[in-house]
């Protein structure tokens, strides 16, 4: 099911540049299965127009859109983050002063207009500059710090053509990306808060583990390399920061001698697919040089300027990626919350036409779609996937079908269902039967979607 | 105020080109104003480094996020459309194909790798080719009709860098675009949903109008021009089709005599700034070229295949542009579910620990951070924009400062509301206080954000 095989990985030479510049998630090697899940339920299509840029078709941009809206409240109100929204081209001199121009240029797609002047632009594979553009357009002072942008904006890689595959070798993706500008004595505590987001994820929201258990992730501390900038005890501070922090959270963490980025250490996540492969996905980077680059400064309480130190993070890492490690861990078995199948309705006579349009009255409550015709849809409120299923076919059928399809749940209409207005509902796993109200399998419903269940 | 001038629009020679291919907001003639609100309120920043291309800044982009969250949710669960996410750029075979390339290349941007082949491609002005490209992967059936794709993806259009300006005179810029592909006996009821769309928006949701009254938006009709294509007798029916639905609509509208596309006629809604002059938001346009370029098929009831029409639409237009046209009429007082400054608390005596301590209770609660801490953000949840006040500033100052900022709300916090439970609370329009408990200041709160009010 799965092809090895490197992502974001350039020869051998490059590797290092790349990591110098935060390239979240870089190594990868799942591929494959998303492709057969996406085939059945039509998540998502690539074509040589656009090598390695995916484009997602409804159901796999439900699935796209609730990943990224979870990530959203969570940065924006539990870890402080505010979004931005930046550009994607910019001009060449920025990625000179960035130090991309030098150190990443095969990776980059370059831009340009058709006129005379021709301007170079470079579209961008990472949002770092860019926040630092923000960071620096304002008089800073300590007391907005730790300052934290997000941003999930489209980012561009040109990868080898032949390496790319799916959700996991791809030239165009999303990160959920995040820029911590904070000073010296914020690293820990926000290094610490990023541990803790990145363990609400991966234990509490995404069960990636077997049969539903918390994810088994694993983080691994890189150190001081060979060629690094800097001054090495500000380096052994940081790496002993980073340390204590790792001890303190009770996770399992080693050591990988040697291999952070030449501007400070890192610390990657990794998963586990189901056959025991990593893969990184999150990474937590300190960086003590686009700070230096761009001359970024605030100032302190004793009214100096003074340098802020940078953290990239990324929890989910590439969105696309992520999406892949649900598939390798769900094979298409969404919990409810993500499901584009939500619910099937049966009715269980087709042939009659008040029982039919019964069902579909209920659909249409369950999609929130029954909607004054001049009023607008409310803001925050749930639509369920619902279908359902009237084809003249025998009922046993159509439901064996829909949990091959993998619904969530379905629900029988009958006319026992009609006269009760209690209906017949089960889910994927079991055939048990509860007899639930339209507002109790709405509240069911939202509780499940509410919760990330 | 408001400069004028031309956005969107090429020399002489290049506008029909232009119109020719779904240029939906094509004429534009407000700037400016966007700017003294969004110094004031930091909604947004441009910079050199990307000319045309708007960094949003956190509370520009809260109200971006809010916008597009509606248009979605109406799209969606009232109309009917499928959300897709699509690539930016596509290779110059495929802007051959749709026209683009001979058409429109002076307005694209070109993409190329730094590798030795050079791919060559364009970075994507418009989504229709993107959405052609969905359509035809899979067989599709009469029944299946009308298919209607959404899309919210950055666009980028190379405007001349002298007309460069703000919100509206913009290079990267996003559309609540939309696609339906739709069989001949459709278009008129689609093109009817589509206005009534666009009135739900103009005239429920945006009162742009003096006063807060429905916005006064316009119709035109552009009808067949002299260079076309296709048989007259088509251009007949369709033009006949849309003047019914016009009259239907009880709408002021007028035509604009041969300027319709020429693959089909189309009509524009026209938007007045505060000095009545317009401006071009929505537009519906049929095509009946994209499908032919691109072969574009459905197994019809007889078993033969037909060509299905195409209707490019969009609503706000651009999104970039609407935020401008709303800055116009609101000068920078947001209605309170869009307001960045939603509600500011001022404790009442800011030397006392107990009462500021309660005052950030409160706005903690507000903004919906009081989870626990290993619990999750649940989906679909409210997160007020509020704010506090607990400078050692006389209150009377205090509220002054927040009204100036125009927070839609300011909460008093004395010791009597402590003792009480009610807190004291006013508009921004209205010194009147109501006393309410938390739980009834929440329900106010999400009952204007649920209704866009």
């Amino acid at each position: 099911m799965f092809k090895s095989g490197l992502n974001f990985r350039r020869p051998p030479n490059v590797v290092g540049a790349m990591s110098r510049f935060c390239t979240k998630s870089s190594v990868d090697s799942i591929a494959g299965s998303s492709h057969d899940v996406s085939a059945k339920q039509q998540l998502f299509m690539t074509d040589p127009v656009s090598p390695g840029s995916v484009f997602f078709l409804p159901n796999g941009a439900k699935i796209f859109n609730k990943l990224v809206n979870f990530m959203k409240l969570q940065q924006e109100n539990k870890f402080g983050f505010q979004e931005v929204i930046t550009p994607l081209i910019y001009r060449k001199s920025l990625w000179e002063q960035s130090g991309h121009w030098e150190n990443y240029k095969e990776d980059m797609f370059r831009v340009e207009g058709q006129d005379l002047k021709k301007e170079e632009y470079g579209l961008k594979p990472m949002n770092c500059p860019g926040h630092c553009m923000v960071f620096k357009r304002f008089a800073r002072s300590y007391n907005e710090l730790p300052l934290k942008y997000s941003d999930f904006s489209p980012l561009h890689r040109n990868e080898a053509s032949g390496a790319l595959s799916g959700l996991t070798r791809v030239r165009k993706f999303h990160q959920d990306d995040g820029h911590i500008f904070c000073t010296p004595d914020q690293v820990e505590s926000e290094i610490t808060k990023c541990i803790k987001m990145l363990d609400l994820c991966y234990t509490k929201v995404f069960p990636l583990g077997p049969g539903n258990t918390p994810t088994n992730y694993e983080l691994r501390l890189s150190t001081r390399p060979e060629h690094f900038v800097g001054d090495i005890s500000v380096w052994n501070h940081a790496e002993s920061i980073l340390e204590g922090i790792l001890n303190k959270s009770g996770k399992v963490w080693s050591i990988n001698a040697g291999d952070g980025a030449f501007y400070g250490p890192k610390i990657d996540v990794l998963l586990a697919d189901h056959n025991n492969k990593l893969h990184q996905v999150a990474t937590i980077q300190l960086d003590f040089q686009l700070p230096e680059r761009f001359d970024l400064k605030y100032k302190d309480k004793d009214n100096t300027f003074k340098r802020p130190i940078m953290i990239h993070r990324a929890v989910f890492g590439s969105v696309e990626r992520f999406m892949a490690m649900l598939i390798d861990s769900n094979e298409g078995k969404w919990p409810f919350w993500l499901n584009p199948h939500q619910c099937m309705i049966v009715p269980l006579n087709t042939k009659n036409k008040a029982l039919v349009d019964k069902a579909n009255d209920l659909a249409r409550a369950l999609r929130g779609e029954d909607i004054p015709a001049d009023e607008p849809v409310k803001l925050n409120s749930f639509h369920f996937n619902v279908d359902i299923d009237d084809r003249a076919e025998p009922t046993g059928y159509r439901i064996k079908e829909a949990i091959e399809k993998n619904y969530s749940f379905l629900i029988m209409v009958g006319a026992k269902e009609i006269e009760s207005g209690r209906y017949a509902i089960r889910t994927r796993e079991s055939r048990d039967l509860e007899h639930l109200t339209l507002d109790e399998i709405i509240l069911k419903f939202s509780s499940l979607e509410s919760n990330y269940k």
